[in-house]
């Protein structure tokens, strides 16, 4: 079975470990969102392709779900020391290595997708993962900062201010002129199901959606599309993806982001057993949907939110 | 006082530390040598550079004289994990920020003068360390590998092949068309003494030597240049000078050391007391000589030999 996941950081890559679980020799590729990635002290750093990385490699922080295990914070001491900034960015001195081994390569003029193979070649993930695009796309965030509006970097406004002013606008800066990374387009026309794991509807799979000839690709498959909803009783399961989706005017609901997504794109949608009530609003949205335990507390329950995923794939294509 | 010293890297920095305690309130310039610098990992390390600004700064590792106090190696771990080398060079996680904010400061256009500058407002350590040269110098070490002859960069030589086979040749490349950085002809013509720590006289004293304007500047100067040898009973005090001596058809003891400098450029020399026997020949060459104990084992002493070098120089003055 060949699936295709367009994720995100911590909750694509959860999402991703529980499927490798639950279906240990399907042929897995993961559509990375690159929107996120940010240049700091000179070095590329793409948070959510390391973050898939690091989880299915063995390497990820368990706790805090990005970052690498057993890491130390001296490099960036020694960083804030000579005054040198920003210091809010978590970089660790192992996750460093990444980051300097990835903008080498890209200095010596590989594209994204080959780099993020050769750092997969040590990590070993289980799954194919390419970027959505070896092109410049950069995640900017409309806010209103003391009396002034302002474009912020994605990063800026989830690390730095903590979702702590509204979102008024999310603009995949760059994203229109962006080509699909090589592959991407040919693993989702050979795909048998393609899943959204319960990662943010805006800055995660929204972004990948927006570089031109995904969305199109994905809808004319004719294969199973099935999403995970991230919000869960209207709150997010982590993270602030109500922040953002307010800014694209959506209701923080498990129904309303289907809705957001759409029967052209979406086949199946499933939502949290405390949602039962959203699954009539859905289906009449024509979106063929099911509630079932939606909460990653490890690996085993995100297995069986894989398997409850593809079991839908599978009613979406006996229907 | 003003005084001017050519540093290389353990020695010039031990014997600086020395000076400041011998002459606290004197103005004191180190003109640092560039050639060792080298490229890794897509950063611009500058070893001589961060040995003197470390030791004077209070940050050394005091035991291996190099690198940082509390160090830990987890980036270069990483990066050995990912295949990425090399893997000789000790690169440690705080030394590595040293390094990144060196190479951000270049890619802004900053010149290592100003950078070198900007990293000093950290440490302060209490001299103006100017690099030798703006531009760029690379000493290349001519050996025979495998039977092939080759030039390797110095670091590879010294730290990678541990000087394990002869040196045929040692070329500053670049030397011929570096101009002095802004401030060392100025702080050379200044100066009321210039002094030649106990560094390595081929690749660290004879480096910044090399670069045009310097040697002549010193030898112009009408003030006394003084010198101690880093050969202590005809082997180097410590590193492998003898190893390069060598490659320059200068023998390895402390009244070679002194001719290779010549009475051109050198009015004192200071041997250790047990190479007495060498001060008639030096005196001979027309160097002022005095033998006097040379072995830094900590700041006292060193601060003592700084003493012997300043009185010597008071004495070449006077005469």
């Amino acid at each position: 079975m060949r699936i295709v996941v367009l994720a995100g950081g911590i909750g694509g890559a959860r999402f991703l470990r529980g499927l490798k679980r639950a279906v240990p020799d399907a042929d897995v590729t993961v559509i990375g969102n690159t929107g996120d990635d940010i240049h700091l002290f000179g070095l590329k750093v793409c948070p959510d392709l390391d973050t898939v990385m690091y989880t299915l490699g063995g390497g990820i922080d368990e706790e805090q779900g990005w970052g690498r295990s057993d890491e130390t914070f001296h490099l960036k001491e020694e960083l804030a020391a000579y005054g040198v900034g920003p210091d809010w960015f978590g970089l660790g001195d192992r996750d460093f290595a990444t980051h300097i081994v990835r903008t080498q390569m890209l200095g010596a003029g590989f594209p994204l997708s080959a780099v993020t193979e050769a750092l997969c070649d040590r990590w070993q993930p289980g799954v194919r993962l390419i970027p959505m695009t070896d092109d410049r796309v950069e995640t900017h965030v409309a806010v209103e900062l003391d009396g002034e509006r302002k474009a912020v970097h994605f990063q800026e406004y989830w690390v730095r201010l903590r979702a702590s002013v509204p979102a008024q606008a999310v603009v995949p800066v760059g994203a229109e002129q962006a080509k699909p990374a090589p592959g991407v387009l040919e693993a989702i026309g050979e795909a048998d199901v393609i899943l959204f794991p319960p990662s943010n509807p805006v800055v995660s799979v929204g972004t990948i959606l927006a570089v031109p000839g995904i969305r199109e690709a994905i809808a004319d498959a004719g294969v199973p599309v099935v999403g995970l909803s991230p919000i869960v009783g209207d709150a997010p399961v982590r993270g602030m993806a109500d922040k953002v989706l307010a800014a694209v005017g959506v209701e923080s609901t498990a129904a309303a982001v289907a809705e957001h997504y759409g029967s052209g794109l979406l086949d199946g949608w499933l939502v949290d057993t405390v949602d039962a009530a959203a699954v009539e609003r859905v289906e009449e949205a024509g979106i063929r949907c099911r509630a079932v335990p939606l909460m990653m507390t490890d690996v085993d329950a995100a297995a069986g939110m894989a398997r409850e995923a593809l079991a839908l794939a599978e009613e979406v294509r006996t229907a």
